[in-house]
């Protein structure tokens, strides 16, 4: 354990940011497992470029969070590493479908499709929140999120219109990534304040981005999923699957081993 | 096992190209295994991106490769992916010191300052060669390396001019790792021949990585290794540690398990 305090003060702010920053380094962790064991160098390259590109998001958060936090304590010196790496599951934020296993090709691509949409469509109203930081971040990270979503978006269309196999495996991921997509647009508590004041409107997200997604899987010939699905939720809560211990476990072992690094 | 023919053509330009590929490949496949397991964020994010600059130049290295073999060989309808993903360890002619395990922060640190510098004053070469499309390779890798090795000289001096804990890891790294230098500078049977065609200079080579070798290690007030140390070799040849059978089996687990994959 890290000697620093690690407890997140109850901002509402800090939460948000934290939960934007999780959500990106739990998926760009994931994505990472790819890099050198992609079934081809080029899209070995392109993933591991989504993934380096998440960690790099969520870096940016991590650092935003720590300042509000030592600004609103004083005493404490909180870093984006001590965000990152010496917190516990229970304190993660990250949407779920983040820490799912990457499963084969098609539910890797499924995952960054779903998620990259998501992220296009808040990023967009994020960049005219009066919050100069999250807007900059947002503007920065839009750019990226961009071609993670075209380059997914391809790979739906080619493996839904592909092969009886591809096809097959595409439909299974959609399906089976379908209940995850919910809790994108269902605001936890340290939300709604933020999304008003931060003006944020969820309603418009879901819009665009149910429309995207139908748009692409007809293009892909694949099946929508029934709107009324049950959807999974907690992860803004803290209340995540098995799989997160694991990626945690594996990604802070250097920091928890060493708490304190003094390389 | 894949359906296509992988082996190689008794071709020097192919095989002096597969050894460039190869080292850049496996040395990229190695660092990546930090991405989402680094010290700090930051430094996670470095070492990720010069992961992937080293597949990036592997690919282009196999793509190349890949093209001269089919037109040796029109009846061959080889790939980059064949090339990376389906031949065997004893064909892989790597450097050695590529495939040693990362180890602690400072001998990840020492391989990346070694192999980055050779990569320099060797790509300085190439890019004067006749050979237009290893000059072009080499052109836009050099600016890749030039800034892996100011990355890595600037924490071999900061390990090495630190406290008395990283001080003694670093001087460690860098004698570990030394007998694994001289491969750079001994040339296999197939390199005599491209050398001479490609105008490399390697006693050049040598005296240029030895000089600002002598200068970091000054710098970083570490000791220079005997000279006269004895040196590894035989990886150009195919002789490997078993090191690269395990990274070869990791990597090329989807290829070999689904041969010709149609995503």
């Amino acid at each position: 354990m890290g000697s620093k305090p690690t407890n997140n003060p109850e901002n509402d702010l800090v939460k948000y940011t934290l939960f934007l920053a999780d959500s990106s380094l739990v998926m760009g962790h994931r994505l990472s497992e790819w890099t050198g064991h992609g079934p081809m160098l080029e899209q070995d390259i392109a993933i591991s470029n989504i993934a380096l590109d998440l960690i790099g998001q969520a870096r940016n958060f991590y650092q935003y969070a720590a300042e509000i936090i030592n600004q609103i304590d004083p005493g404490k010196i909180i870093t984006e590493d001590d965000l990152a790496y010496l917190r516990d599951a229970n304190e993660f934020k990250n949407l779920l479908i983040t820490e799912l296993p990457n499963g084969d090709w098609a539910k890797t691509i499924g995952k960054i499709f779903f998620f990259s949409l998501w992220q296009i469509f808040f990023y967009q109203q994020l960049i005219l929140s009066s919050d100069k930081q999250l807007s900059a971040i947002a503007e920065k990270s839009l750019k990226e999120v961009t071609y993670h979503q075209k380059w997914s978006s391809e790979w739906v269309i080619r493996l839904g219109d592909g092969t009886e196999g591809s096809k097959k495996r595409m439909q299974n991921a959609i399906d089976e990534l379908w209940p995850y997509t919910g809790e994108m647009f269902a605001g936890a508590d340290f939300e709604t304040n933020q999304q008003k004041s931060l003006c944020i409107n969820v309603t418009n997200i879901k819009s665009n981005w149910m429309d995207k997604v139908q748009k692409v899987l007809e293009e892909a010939t694949l099946s929508f999923p029934s709107e009324n699905a049950w959807m999974h939720g907690g992860g803004k809560k803290g209340i995540h699957t098995e799989h997160l211990g694991f990626i945690l476990a594996e990604m802070q072992f250097l920091q928890r081993a060493y708490p304190g690094l003094e390389w």
